[in-house]
């Protein structure tokens, strides 16, 4: 234990979600989680309308910056509350976010949508992650990248996503110029929550590189801008070029403002700001070469720092520091994991297994789950491709899609759910070959987020991957990442990882690969790998059926135009 | 009307199925049904034990022949009634049967299972079609008839089937010999059903050929049966050779005993028997070249009479009179048709659908119909293949099975059932092609069997396969093409063309192709054949998993023996 903890300090970490924050309260000397609180956004995500009824067009998604604040005014003291504790004993604050999730701001950091008369133009909110309307700007980003051998696109796994800086920032000047002209920065929101309790702009070096473009020191240049758009080559020097600050560093003191808000006392330490995902590495004891780090819930995250440099096909991003200041952070990404396991569960299980998991007790998850934990391995006949939302790592191709093969009349539900489990399982098989293969080594797999509970999953990743499974040790990974952040900020250790060491925690080696079920199921995995490549490299098939559904969408919504014209409206 | 067919003039069609028979009352000068009754079996099938308690193995269905005689005493007389005739209007009774169903006699007819001492004895039974267990003696036929290259082996497609009355016989030769050395006949149930009633035994052209390999007056020779096993040469001449009657033939006249069983007049004509799926061609006046008639319910069976004899690839079988005398009769098969889209709504689809079904007075059938018939088509971007039991026709591989491509979590219930419509009717254009590009004509497609009603189901085969759809215009085809084959043996008319002519009901062209749809679909039509060529006949995928399942259901039954065993059983 540092010197600098005493066994009153504390910090706390804030998770900004998707629909919530979270606050919870850690004691600096052993990561105890004392007390926790969650605040609901009340805007939630606007994807329908604005606040004052604007319609949005379909793929957008805003938020309203407000609604962060709030969580700061109510989740904190609700939090330290909970905990039990004196504020006054509280060192520091660091906060995590949703990424890419961008604002629109003044140069005092004031969102343009809480300007006066702006409240209904839509670009002057919050575009969150998941706004997916700037597809086009992606497209055109990615096509001139390739064209012009952009040194920056490898490391990206060669596409820059719609959900980026750069597609967002590009749709913003292309449909608002008017705002665009007005706003001073573009701030990533884990940047402008930090700004909001210190009063000092600090661009975090994860969102920076992951999302930002920023490798070895420059983003793109003038030249690709002005190619892509004329008049966009000032976006890196006039809205988003910004002194970057390491992880785990200082941003600033707490404000008396925010110290208001929180009930923390004023100049405490404020961490730079950071990303869910990422900041779940230290609270897993997961920051050293070759622990992958899994966030898994509806999509899966990987995580993991390396001290060597390769370009590995389908990452979603190398950066320099994007998990830990001085190692490269590594990402990688599964489009679809929960959310295929929930699809199925909603879209393709009959009323008898509902009423037998209710009579049970069990949610249909858990029913289904023990059915398929009785099958030997292959006694379903099935594999299956887990591409239901697309396959971002390591084929990086939105265009595809899902695939069951082995179907008879004596197929049931739990046989196709356990072959959708299996399938996420070879789909991750595939990206940790993908490291190796590249020369970056994977030697332990760690897993958090909500699909660490199913023990069927985990040891069938365990045997599938044969690597030792360990899972973190807490229920709120991304906020006692904040957390530890914290402490860092606040001097009671000197790094990350040595805060890890201390206050993270991780159940290691909970499944083990066992090397029959490995063997049994490398017969499944080539089967697999044999539909993986057919249909993610060779053949379009699936490309060639999402042009053909696209067009009889088309022709629906024509032909009903065509019928509510006819009808008089 | 020929001058043999008074207004006053009657006849008897019986149409044995699976799990009961049903009598028909069929005026002879205009087909009118007239009344109509139904048996079902006492006994149904025996797949898991015999009367007396003798279990079975697994894949074996008996029979048991009293129920046959059961339906002759109670459906006919009831048909009788229902009609309002008088019996002695009645000229002639003519039956089909489920096919290849074998009944082992003495050399009066008399079963094996009902001599003193026999009845505990399996071999002893009726061998229903859907008896499987003769799989390793058929796979020996198949091997050593292409190793011996016999000219018979392409005129069934390249595939003797388990079912058919060499695998049966064989089996029943090696398993049980004694009762194989008593047995006098192995006799088709088809055939001794009409036995029964006339008191001869004559041997239809139908079953002779399609199930019995008997082609251009020869059975399999001698030394092609002493090869497969050592003393199985006398099967031909001892156990199956019989004089054979073609179709609409007289075999005999009305017993005294089943005129009092029936209730018929003595002596009035017994036509010869008649399978069927086959005898359903004349019922739908579809005799004539080129009039593919498809009976389509759990699974699809396809007959078409022709001038020319050609081996089509993957096709039943051709037999020379087959379908109806002097023509050659061409049978192909779909292995899964309805069943597929049984298996779908029963273990796939959720209760909210089962509940809006029922709140909509349709059935769960009815219900993902309409929905699906909204959309365009490819509107579900979906792909299937319909293997979900195997494919007989065109690939004759029973590893095979089913697929679907192009899921994603916006994809719904219907649109997976639609897809498997969609799959089916794919499944049947690669048919009917088949036969074109061997030179086997297919002018128009008639429909009869269950799934006529399904009116979306029918204009999409009518769009893909763009031919003309007619629909069948009687409930009960089989019985009623029994009917015919009785008024031709009664010499109400000159033969079964005809008769068809007077007595068949068809609606010609109900559903015709539309060239804009016909166009959509080959887009999805191309990507179905992608996939069928692919897992069909490029890639032992399907194979290899079918092997992996195998493996591991033996593993598992292995290991809970080993637990029975420790469990002190």
């Amino acid at each position: 234990m540092s010197q600098h903890t005493g066994p009153h300090q504390y910090v706390v970490g804030v998770d900004f979600g998707t629909l919530s924050g979270r606050a919870l309260v850690v004691r600096v000397a052993d990561g105890a989680e004392l007390g926790t609180a969650v605040h609901a956004y009340s805007h939630a995500v606007l994807d329908d309308r604005l606040p004052g009824g604007t319609p949005l067009p379909p793929d957008w998604a805003l938020q309203v910056p407000e609604d962060y604040r709030d969580v700061l005014r109510t989740a904190v003291p609700a939090a330290i509350e909970a905990a039990g504790i004196e504020p006054a004993d509280v060192i520091g604050i660091a906060t995590d976010f949703t990424a890419c999730t961008m604002v629109p701001t003044l140069a005092d950091g004031t969102p343009l949508c809480e300007l006066p008369g702006l409240a209904d133009r839509p670009h002057a909110y919050v575009k969150l992650w998941k706004h997916h309307a700037a597809q086009p700007q992606a497209d055109r980003i990615n096509r001139l990248a390739e064209e012009r051998s952009e040194a920056w696109l490898p490391r990206y796994g060669g596409l820059i996503s719609s959900e980026w800086e750069f597609a967002k920032g590009l749709q913003l000047f292309e449909e608002d110029r008017e705002l665009y002209d007005r706003m001073d920065h573009f701030v990533e929101a884990a940047d402008w929550i930090v700004w909001q309790l210190c009063g000092e702009y600090v661009r975090n070096a994860c969102t920076a590189g992951y999302k930002g473009i920023y490798q070895d020191g420059h983003y793109p240049s003038a030249d690709f801008l002005e190619a892509l758009a004329p008049g966009f080559a000032g976006f890196v020097p006039d809205k988003l070029d910004h002194p970057i600050g390491p992880l785990g560093a200082r941003a600033g003191g707490l404000t008396a403002e925010a110290a208001a808000w929180t009930g923390l006392p004023e100049g405490i330490a404020v961490a730079v700001g950071n990303v869910d995902a990422h900041v779940t590495a230290p609270a897993a004891q997961a920051v050293g070469p070759g622990q992958m780090v899994a966030i898994m819930g509806t999509s899966t995250c990987h995580v993991m720092s390396s001290d060597v440099l390769h370009e590995v096909p389908g990452m979603c991003g190398v950066v320099d520091g994007g998990i830990i200041a001085g190692r490269w952070g590594y990402e990688a990404g599964q489009s679809g994991v929960g959310d295929i396991f929930g699809w199925f569960t909603e879209q393709a299980v009959p009323a008898a297994y509902a009423e037998a998991a209710a009579a049970a007790g069990e949610s249909v998850h858990e029913h289904l789950t023990r059915l398929a934990a009785q099958q030997e391995i292959g006694e379903h006949g099935l594999v299956a491709l887990d591409w239901h939302s697309g396959n971002r790592s390591v084929l990086v191709d939105h265009e595809l899609s899902g695939l069951v093969m082995g179907l008879t009349l004596a197929t049931r539900p739990e046989d196709v759910y356990r072959a959708l489990l299996e399938a996420t399982a070879f789909g991750t098989r595939v990206i940790v070959e993908g490291f190796r293969d590249s020369g970056v080594g994977v030697e332990e797999f760690v897993v958090a987020g909500g699909l660490a509970k199913n023990e069927l999953l985990m040891q069938i990743y365990a045997d599938v991957t044969r690597l030792p499974l360990s899972v973190i040790g807490s229920e709120q990974g991304p906020a006692l990442g904040s957390a530890i952040h914290a402490a860092v900020a606040a001097g009671a250790y000197a790094d990350v990882p040595l805060a890890a060491k201390s206050m993270g925690r991780v159940r290691r080696d909970v499944f083990v690969p066992d090397e029959e079920r490995a063997g049994r199921y490398d017969a499944l995995f080539a089967e697999y790998l044999a539909l993986h490549d057919e249909f993610g490299r060779r053949t379009p098939a699936m490309r060639r059926l999402k042009a053909i559904r696209r067009a009889a969408v088309e022709r629906r919504l024509a032909a009903q135009g065509a019928t509510e014209a006819g009808e008089g409206r």
